[in-house]
């Protein structure tokens, strides 16, 4: 089950060239999806599908703005709509290719998969990309084979950095003692967060004194159905119990997530980390982004030996803990957009 | 669903070899078939199942005429009826193989996976094998995962040479503008036309002047399940607009195709192209079979994308276009066929 | 379908180490277990599988006598019960993972898949294991992909030594004159005979004298789910023709076999064979012990062919013929078994 009218991203930018020959091929949301640039540059996205024969369109040949399907040589411009059938002057109405809204953002490429009529830029999230000139910000991407739930519910829930991510991105029992402050968001939540006298991230522990300690804030920006934008900052330990740290700002950071399904058994998993030019220090941002990459396969691990066990015992009786808030409110924003596509689609057929 | 009462190609000759080890397995329209010959020679297919608990007879032994299964030694002559089983006397009636007929005809070895009372012999369709001494033909075989209708469609409209084989057998947009004669016969279907003043093939156009035009006379007997039977012609470029060409005949070639389903989900491809003594040319055959085997790897990929694509969308509603023609007219045949014994099987079972 | 109440192998005690890190997983009668050992030594055995999100627990971590799930922390003791919940203080009386009886007997690990309250160490089967002072045995395990009961149907009948075993355990003709005497017992079958004035085995021919001939009496303890204990002894040929051998004893073995299906597609396969001390020759038990590994990858070969065939026709009407007395006897044990849990659970239901 997956949100139809929602942009899903497609991939960082630069996977998508200009050369003659780029034709990238995704699926997103069970739907297989080709995307090029046309001359000016703008993105094409279609139905990776020939309305003919179902024959392969990212095996077709790009021609000017326009797409040829390779096997028998059909031709849509941008629009999806046919410009040549060989062997007849007549074009059918109907032999067009499902055209997909695209847009690209903050390095981002964002295809919408539902009715286009309601393809709102508005919708795209926020996010922070590599161009951004203030922030150092390094990509990377990584399959998972997984259902997209599974990423929902470990994005809302980072007490499993304790754990899982002992050695990367997290390592100390108190990121299991937060108290989030969470507020929902039309398509998402928001959840912020102070860590105090925190000892370092596995992955950087090296770089300070053993007993070094850290108050850390997590502000994030959660939406359907899965981008992920962390703004992560991490100060030396103060003495303030609440409100702003009173340490000393050391690393301020983004991280950009996106999460897109495949279909029911996995997804792509499109993310970024970097710190801001003014507390990055040489190798900081490439060191936060390979800890993100060792960070992602320590889930994937997790996430892949679950849905395996899941598709087992589809009706397992799980137990729920507080530490579900989190996740609890994601899927339910998610379950309620399913829902709501679920009527419209029921009004639309009666 | 595949035609049960039909002969099917199990591969060539030389693949089934007189020595004592030889027992050739293969999946034909989802029965497993086991083959091996005789003393004499003479070809003998089996089921490859063990009548007693479904051992893969394929693992057996040849003793002499008989087939011995080396699960529990088992042992049957080449009409399917067994002449011994360990540990007792008495051989119940029921303790048969079921045999297929089986024939050698043009280099190829055909099987009949339906009614043994119906095998015709005449219903083996004509080919041109290797070792017709008039010809130079070269032969190879290719595993292809897609369904079998699939490839009948190919085969049945060749304009797809000018896109999926535009550097080996095509290439020239010529090819989506001819008006192929077409025959029906009670199994299939003939298809006569010509290509006049076109581009050499892609793999052969080094071997002439950049400019050189041809005439290109196909003549195809197409038959059910799916032999394709080719005589092709080149001629230098002629003034004639129709009827023979008054080129020159530079090449004359054969190139018999058989495909085998599996079932529903590949195919076994087994196919020659070579061409007349009187025309050949140091290497040309090869070429010939090496043009053949690269484009039938184009094929493929595209093949098994579209396989693919229409698994996931089975009610996909595809437009038709005039090249639909030939493919229409042979699926069209293949449905007549398995109606026909689908009524049959319901007239039996009253 | 799967015996509930039975105790399964889960293999040779020397797998489950007392290192920080030994968690080892396995997945017997379609459950997924865990297995660890105490800080005493004593085997544990979870479901591999977190009551919290179904994660792996044989991706945690082993913490003194208990078991922490790393993704979320929650911790159980060997009991199954939950002793930390990170996060919160008070642990829900449901937060438990399940727990399997298990017990280590003649270096052999036994889990109980069924009621824990009906666990009777007295079940397990008798076996000779490689710490039996008086014997040299020798270990190693297999995976097979073929349903259980090929398996229990091809231990019951040993004639097929004769021909799949020709060059390994067997080879000889007398294997199919045997006239066995079965013994049912309360979950099995004992089974015992002797072959008189037989070759030696095919991987022992080349030790003896080409017309060397031999007695060898079996005696075999079969119990469900799949437990098999030879004691098989080598005579040189007496005159005896009937009752014990008055040959020369030349080999003493024992040989203990446990098939441990992981779901109704494959198998887990333990075994052992060696000599007595006083029959043994430099050699003498690693040469048996790889006979019996090659014998096992020749059964491999048949069994998962058979298990292809089964699933393409599993209304497929096969032949019996009187070898089949001991699988018979031995399948008729099992579906009883599985009639009977059966008619249990519908009685607990009412």
């Amino acid at each position: 089950m997956f949100v139809k009218n929602a942009w899903y991203c497609a991939g960082w930018d630069y996977e998508f060239t200009q050369s003659k020959d780029s034709l990238v091929t995704r699926k997103i949301a069970n739907e297989r999806v080709v995307l090029y640039r046309r001359l000016d540059g703008v993105l094409v996205a279609f139905e990776d599908r020939c309305p003919h024969r179902q024959a392969a369109l990212s095996l077709g040949r790009k021609e000017g703005d326009s797409l040829r399907c390779m096997y028998h040589g059909m031709r849509f411009g941008p629009d999806g709509t046919c410009n040549e059938i060989p062997g007849q002057s007549r074009i059918p109405d109907r032999a067009c290719v499902r055209a997909f809204p695209v847009i690209e953002k903050d390095n981002w490429v964002w295809v919408w998969m539902g009715d286009p009529v309601k393809a709102d830029p508005a919708l795209i999230p926020f996010a922070v990309g590599p161009s951004e000139p203030e922030w150092n910000i390094k990509t990377s991407k990584m399959h998972v084979k997984t259902n997209y739930r599974n990423e929902i519910a470990n994005l809302s829930d980072l007490s499993h950095i304790t754990w899982i991510h002992e050695n990367t991105v997290g390592g100390s029992r108190k990121y299991t003692e937060v108290s989030p402050e969470f507020e929902l968001i039309p398509r998402g939540m928001k959840t912020r967060y102070w860590v105090r006298s925190c000892a370092a991230p596995g992955a950087a522990r090296h770089l300070f004194a053993p007993d070094a300690l850290f108050d850390i804030h997590f502000d994030i920006c959660h939406t359907i159905p899965c981008t992920w934008i962390l703004h992560y900052r991490l100060f030396t330990a103060g003495t303030a119990t609440e409100g702003e740290s009173n340490g000393q700002l050391i690393l301020d950071t983004w991280s950009s997530q996106a999460v897109t399904p495949r279909d029911e058994d996995s997804v792509d998993y499109y993310f970024s980390w970097g710190a801001s030019r003014a507390t990055d220090f040489p190798g900081g941002s490439d060191m936060l982004k390979e800890a993100v990459v060792i960070a992602f396969q320590e889930d994937a691990v997790q996430l892949e030996a679950q849905h395996i066990r899941q598709k087992e015992k589809p009706d397992f009786q799980q137990i729920d803990i507080p530490l579900d808030a989190g996740p609890g409110k994601m899927l339910w924003v998610l379950d309620r957009l399913l829902r709501q596509e679920a009527t419209e689609q029921i009004s639309l057929s009666q």
